[in-house]
């Protein structure tokens, strides 16, 4: 049955603080037609990640935000529907589509064939895709951790940190997750091989924390901001590095919760870097041919939270700001 | 007329918040006799430095603290008295006294000639010890700057900061100096020659400071913290930069206060370290090469505030932490 619009999810208005249903709003556009060396792409499954939280806000940002009335940006992965590109045929699998709706118009040079030998097509959305990346280049390149150093990870079931603290594991260092709740904690310890995880939620976290890592911490990959963060600040010994991440807790507070105080910076000589995984152009290749071996060789392990339908994207991007996911959270759309 | 005691100044009890004259007390102890391969120096110069303040306080840090009772820290410079040890002759200047004393018996392996052709030898506590050390470190190795770039520092007529705008002019960057008061503004742009200084104290102080940093601040070389710091902060451009050298303002608020949120490190790429000088051993020698041909040629500018007598030592030290000095603080123990 050939599909007739491309049913979209378009920003409604700006949120105030938390973002609620009432922000996004369902609509249908025409089927688009691709222009000179454009090729058609049917999105299959879309990614919803916390930086998306951002590009609502007016703010100026490293990128541009989501204009009112917009469609929302997001990565997708699809089939080829039509093209006159060579090199793209109906029914191949690709990377590039773009935007929380079925249909995109893509220029070929932004498309990527999917390797169907190397994971299924939506593992290139969060293991092998940009989350996957992101943890490659903040553990490789942002705060490198040594053999036998104390590896902190906090969002430890999530795209990024399952990812992270599995490179970590591999790079020789004890690793230790943060997570929401038991069912994660025990996922993240059990099926992804790290050496503790601490639920944030249960009483007496941050003793439990300092339990966990009683050479204290050199490396502290940042996910989620707030009351973790303080957690783990008083446990980095001298010289420890921190990569901030995500502050996913504290996207929508306005203003802005204060952060740590720098004094420790000086005595311990810490290293704070924020990055982007877009300033590291060469790194997405690297990891995909490291995580595609990795994931064969049965080292790499990974868990997609899949919600199905287009028109669930809201409710499933405001369980991410929240934490209800557990594992990669895409949407099918069927 | 041979000196038969030894004046020192002992840490008398631990601050409550800001130190006051009766953390300190002033006492004479027998002058030291050296033991087997100790020089016994008279000390002459007596550096007073923000970093005393945390070695007044019980916390662990990177050094332990002063003990109470216990003679206050502090680098000398002085003339050996005697010494049984080859390469040391009465009257030589050197570098390597110990404490808010007149007399160290130091290990000559502690000790180091000076060179009075270099300059004088108050300048071995200064702009060319370690505070010129510690502004070398953090320019070229902590928060490297560029040409053209924009490197903006506080406490710029202090004796790290007068210093590190002087290196990053250098550097070819255009410096921006923040101090406390016109006169010391006045000398920063009309001595020093940096670009422009402002007065942390005058109103609109972060208006003024951001018209004159038009292209926002690659380099912070932060040295106060606090309301200097929230000024700075919101200039800063992606991928700044930030030496985390010194946070003379909040080193007697307790609990610290809150530092910068986190979030704009991200969108920023921002890069925050703390460092200390004695980390990099090689810098010191490296900086009293570069750091005495620059002064040599003109290019590099030193102001001492001197003031004269032990006993004056915590007067002044308690002044330094107001910023009530105007130039390298050393104490001349006449």
């Amino acid at each position: 049955m050939t599909e007739t619009t491309n049913p979209q999810v378009l920003l409604a208005r700006r949120p105030a603080g938390e973002p609620v249903p009432e922000d996004f709003r369902l609509a249908e556009a025409p089927v688009p037609v691709p222009g000179p060396g454009e090729v058609l792409v049917r999105n299959r499954f879309l990614s919803l990640d916390p930086y998306m939280r951002g590009r609502m806000n007016e703010a100026k940002s490293y990128a541009p935000p989501v204009a009112i009335g917009a469609v929302m940006g997001g990565r997708c992965v699809g089939q080829v529907v039509s093209s006159a590109v060579e090199g793209f045929a109906p029914g191949q699998w690709v990377a590039g589509g773009e935007g929380w709706q079925h249909f995109s118009a893509v220029p070929a040079a932004a498309l990527r064939l999917l390797d169907p030998d190397a994971a299924p097509p939506s593992a290139f959305l969060g293991v092998l895709g940009m989350p996957g990346t992101t943890a490659w280049v903040g553990t490789t390149e942002i705060a490198p951790v040594k053999p036998g150093e104390t590896f902190v990870v906090s969002a430890a079931s999530g795209a990024v940190g399952s990812v992270a603290g599995q490179i970590a594991r591999e790079m020789g260092a004890r690793v230790v997750g943060i997570a929401g709740g038991a069912a994660k904690c025990a996922f993240v310890t059990a099926e992804l091989g790290f050496d503790a995880c601490l639920d944030h939620r249960a009483p007496g976290f941050p003793e439990a924390l300092a339990a966990a890592c009683p050479d204290g911490v050199d490396v502290y990959f940042e996910n989620v901001g707030g009351a973790v963060q303080r957690a783990v600040w008083p446990l980095l010994n001298p010289f420890a590095r921190v990569a901030v991440c995500g502050l996913v807790s504290e996207y929508s507070a306005e203003p802005p919760p204060p952060g740590p105080n720098l004094r420790e910076m000086m005595g311990k000589r810490l290293t704070l870097r924020g990055f982007i995984v877009g300033d590291h152009p060469r790194a997405a290749a690297e990891w995909r041919d490291t995580g595609a071996r990795w994931l064969r060789d049965g080292r790499l392990k990974y868990r997609e939270d899949v919600v199905h339908g287009l028109s669930r994207a809201p409710e499933a991007f405001l369980g991410l700001l929240a934490g209800r996911n557990f594992g990669k959270l895409v949407v099918a759309l069927d």
